[in-house]
């Protein structure tokens, strides 16, 4: 079966799934029956589409972002006509003051009867009930493991591991660069400053860190797997945020004094009433609490339920390509054709 | 949908396999769109059946095992026809000798075009490749949540979760028992002897431990994930095995002495010509390793990929309801409705 796929979004995320479908395609087709075809790309000032699929090994070798879309056209004629794919990848930058320009990308996406696979968030976050909605009543999936963690499974196992559970609780270290900050001012006695420094010159933390630092991060990827799994049809305003920007070398130590470890947790709890509370907020975890374990850039997530137990998941690569291979795990789970 | 269920053996797992149904039934209907039924159950020397669905509520009521069966007889009449159904969930209790009884009904079930769900180990440790085929001929499908470690996701992570990627090593901490064990061991520096006898004393381990201890136990759940996920076709003549039984005081506290654990490691991993290498010995692994936090009676699993770096998972209940959820979980997603 032929899967044509359109990619929005041309940065490093986007860049290295263009390079997994180039580099995996015949795996994919011989163990799960699946031929994938990038027929188009919508960049950020240009578009290339050809219903028979882009020349994947020139583009590669063009270097990076919208430059290389304009050297390809140069190369190889693209179409001008619309474009036409079972699913959009969604992998433009996150914006999470109006979700564009991903959401106009997934609306038009899913009236033209096409399934997604998000990577970023913004849509989702600012308008999960419209989309969801839309996508409900054209009869198609979304799916968005890579916005939510990526390469660490969380939807899946939520989904998929759990089915037939109550999810009671989740609980999760959902940012790696906050757990990195966090675990350095644990181990090393830093403060949140020098902590931030390091992240930063490592190229862990960004110049402008607030996204990670205010929680907010974290937040919408709780609110995305809550909205899924909980069935909740929140948004932002619905959550209780606290950042780490605060936390202090004192408290850092008063708690390892209790034996503790101060952890960014997202929780989705569910109160007397029944009501889903989200919120993420600095937390003194005991050291056998099963996300104490998830230091440095690691993230890590555990699901408490009536019937299994609790299921923790922990790892993933938190990199471009572990973000990408995330949304390539969600094509092939949609159309795979192997039996299992 | 209606799915009509035929649940072969009616022990503990089994009998919570029909309680999950009774409570369950209408939130499945609800949330995945399936009607489960469960239309008949082989005994060990009775069988029940009823092409409309059993009366579940009166079974339940009327105690454990075989005399239950023979109970509901009494009050309920059955058919003799021919049982026919959608799955067979195979609960009957591991036999690793010969496979039986749970091969025959895996066999007939899948002749007669039934998907499996098998929560006992025996067929499928003894008969993977013939098993296998015939459903590949009856294109029929075969879940083993539940005889994988149970409410532990392992085969869903494997095939679901890391789809597209390329497992380049699996390691796990599959049985609880020897967990335990080895645990009290380096906790309390008691001897082998007498961790055991306390883990016997709290129905940890059985009268007879041999399966979990010599390594048994881990060994089949490997060998079954390394025949699924890592597309082997071997059985336990494959792998090199080694129990617990030999693990002294002196040994594990020498590993502790180096900062390590002892921990029962069950490890397929790939050489150097790209053989499958299987095997289950004690191992000292270091306190940062991604599975030193599992303890007591709790399992875990690492996979390592080409391209979403390791990832983990822990949990999971580890005690009949658990390995029944997992079943139920199988059954769902064998023919869920809802997009995902």
């Amino acid at each position: 079966m032929q899967i044509k796929l359109i990619l929005a979004g041309y940065g490093n995320v986007g860049k290295e799934f263009v390079k997994l479908i180039h580099e995996k395609a015949s795996c994919i087709q011989k163990e799960y029956g699946l031929e994938l075809l990038l027929a188009g790309i919508i960049g950020r000032d240009v578009k290339l589409y050809r219903p028979e699929g882009l020349y994947t090994d020139t583009l590669l070798a063009l270097g990076d972002g919208s430059a290389a879309l304009h050297r390809y056209i140069e190369q190889h004629p693209v179409y001008n006509e619309n474009m036409e794919g079972h699913v959009l990848i969604e992998s433009t930058p996150t914006n999470i003051e109006s979700g564009e320009p991903g959401k106009q990308y997934i609306l038009q996406a899913i009236e033209n009867g096409m399934d997604i696979v998000s990577i970023s968030k913004g849509a989702l976050v600012t308008s999960w009930k419209e989309i969801s909605e839309a996508a409900r009543v054209a009869n198609v999936s979304i799916r968005y493991s890579g916005a939510t963690a990526a390469a660490l499974p969380t939807l899946d196992i939520g989904q998929f591991s759990l089915a037939g559970c109550k999810i009671k609780r989740i609980e999760g270290i959902l940012n790696g660069t906050t757990n990195y900050i966090l675990t350095k001012m644990y181990e090393d006695n830093t403060s949140y400053e020098e902590a931030l420094q390091q992240a930063q010159s490592k190229g862990i933390a960004e110049t402008n860190p607030v996204l990670d630092v205010s929680g907010m991060d974290s937040a919408c990827k709780l609110l995305l797997l809550s909205n899924s799994l909980l069935h909740t049809e929140y948004t932002l305003e619905d959550m209780s945020m606290k950042g780490i920007e605060n936390v202090s070398k004192q408290d850092i130590q008063k708690a390892k004094k209790q034996g503790k470890q101060i952890k960014l947790l997202a929780r989705a709890s569910t109160d007397d009433d029944g009501k889903v509370q989200l919120e993420v907020q600095p937390s003194a975890v005991d050291l056998n609490h099963s996300l104490a374990g998830v230091t440095g850039t690691e993230k890590g997530i555990t699901f408490y339920t009536d019937t299994m137990g609790s299921v923790t998941s922990i790892g993933g690569a938190s990199n471009p390509r572990g973000a990408a291979a995330a949304a390539l795990k969600d094509v092939i789970n949609l159309y795979r054709k192997d039996r299992i």
